[in-house]
């Protein structure tokens, strides 16, 4: 078996940034891209996203499957060794670091961690059928795109990120509807206020999400009230969710410090682990940026540091 | 005078990815990009390189000043309002912060600062005709291109970055000569020790650099010993000067807490400064990474901190 000098553990843009730059340093890196791991195609969540206008050096924007094939391409033409497997398992306890893909091992002097986050979904009629087309998980990303403009949006959550990105919203709706579950938001005080007193925003209390139904594109949402289990229908131009994220950290069973929600702690900002030699970049540890720019940013902090670890022991 | 959501100061990766967030966010960004500020066109230190191999999403590569149109490009398309004008001059002491460009003075609730740094040169005879020509400032960045394989390499310094692009070049250069001025490193105990003990470092010890000859690329390059002023000529495959670089933040006249170098301090590895408002995105505060894609995350990071701050004060 080879002692890697870099295993690179994800295949999207922090682990594609991660490996180009530790290729360049002819550190010869392996990357797993995972088959479906996360409920995600090798290439992340960019992979289910549609034009991504807001990724520095692309004026007319670029497909985020093309944004990913075009990162893959260049890991593969600086030379990453890039294997088409799951890392299921992981042994950190041993020197060299250990990586798993079924019965399969590897060993790496050092290990970064790049296996993102998945939106959580809700698993409702019609719901596969209309992704991204008009029902998508990034408020930020997706809100300014034409089709969003001057329809009725639906956000679902009660949380912080369900109150930014309802308040967001309001630039390009005619108005936003928040539907949540309860009757009262999870959000800091400062989010309600600010939710409440919106002249555009509306709060359908005590609702879930029942079903979407539309043509080529969402048109219409079934909601349920919790209380009377009454359905209505509603004309939606637009569906955003914000039920969170679930970072793709299972498979480290608790190798690593996590915080409660399971992402990754990193230190002082940058991207060491509580396991020497092991580093995390992008979404598996940053839930407040969540940017194919901040991931990618990240990934090439990962390998400086990675290498700098590299050079200290030798 | 209209009060600005957010002044942006700045034209390379770190400035225009902050633009083109605040843009799609409708927060109406006005841009200055300098008029040879710092030294450098606008677009920053990217204008002053050839092939960026390493910023992802470009698997062929992309010219440097090509990847900065695009870029430019992008906030224009977004609606950034992009002045062309050098901000000399700023008043961070009252509210609104205020910005002057000479006799003109814009006023922002916020203000994102990413003028960059600027990599010192050493003037000498030639350094202008074969800066990128065989002269580097960033042996990571232009380290693997193919014209400096199996070459003597030189790199004229004597701390921490000259050790390590030193080192790094050894991968790609036949042999790599280190100039330093004096008859001692400046360089960390373990970062002398491993480029003393390293094969192919050899080190020119108290010598200068004094003139750059060739024809159309760098070929040879005139040293001159310190002690006996003897001048030498050596032929030379590339030149990578690692004599530090300098923060752009003199005209921010001690408004901000600088470190002892000139860089802005930021808190907790996220882009805050010690005035609330303002923010610091790219190489202004970041002397480790210094990359394009890591200036491009952090000018994403400056948008949504500078976001977060006009959302709480109303």
């Amino acid at each position: 078996m080879d002692l890697e000098n870099i295993i690179i553990i994800g295949s999207g843009p922090a682990a594609h940034t991660a490996g180009i730059y530790a290729a360049r340093a002819e550190l010869k890196p392996l990357l797993f891209e995972g088959l479906n791991a996360g409920g995600i195609a090798a290439g992340g969540q960019l992979t289910t996203t549609t034009d991504v206008e807001n990724y520095p050096g692309f004026p007319d924007g670029i497909a985020g499957p093309d944004l990913m094939k075009a990162m893959r391409d260049q890991s593969v033409k600086m030379g990453v060794n890039i294997k088409t497997a799951t890392v299921d398992r992981i042994d950190f306890s041993v020197a060299p670091l250990r990586v798993y893909t079924g019965s399969e091992v590897y060993e790496g002097k050092t290990v970064i961690i790049a296996t993102g986050a998945t939106a959580r979904r809700l698993n409702v009629s019609g719901e596969e059928q209309f992704w991204q087309k008009g029902v998508s998980a990034c408020a930020v990303c997706d809100g300014p795109l034409p089709i969003f403009r001057d329809k009725t949006l639906y956000v679902v959550g009660g949380g912080d990120s369900a109150c930014e990105e309802a308040l967001f919203l309001t630039k390009y709706g005619s108005e936003v509807v928040l539907i949540h579950r309860r009757d009262k938001l999870r959000a800091s005080a400062i989010m309600q206020r600010r939710v409440l007193a919106h002249p555009k925003i509306k709060i359908l209390w005590n609702h879930t999400l029942n079903e979407l139904r539309g043509e080529k594109l969402l048109e219409r949402i079934v909601v349920k009230n919790t209380l009377t289990a009454a359905l209505s229908e509603h004309e939606a131009g637009g569906l955003f969710y914000a039920v969170g994220h679930s970072p793709n950290t299972d498979f480290l069973a608790g190798a690593l410090d996590l915080d409660e929600a399971g992402y990754i702690v990193i230190k002082n900002g940058v991207t060491g682990t509580s396991v020497p030699g092991v580093f995390a970049a992008g979404d598996v540890y940053d839930k407040k940026y969540r940017q194919a720019i901040t991931a990618a940013g990240s990934g090439c902090m990962a390998y400086f540091e990675a290498s700098d670890y590299l050079n200290e022991k030798g």
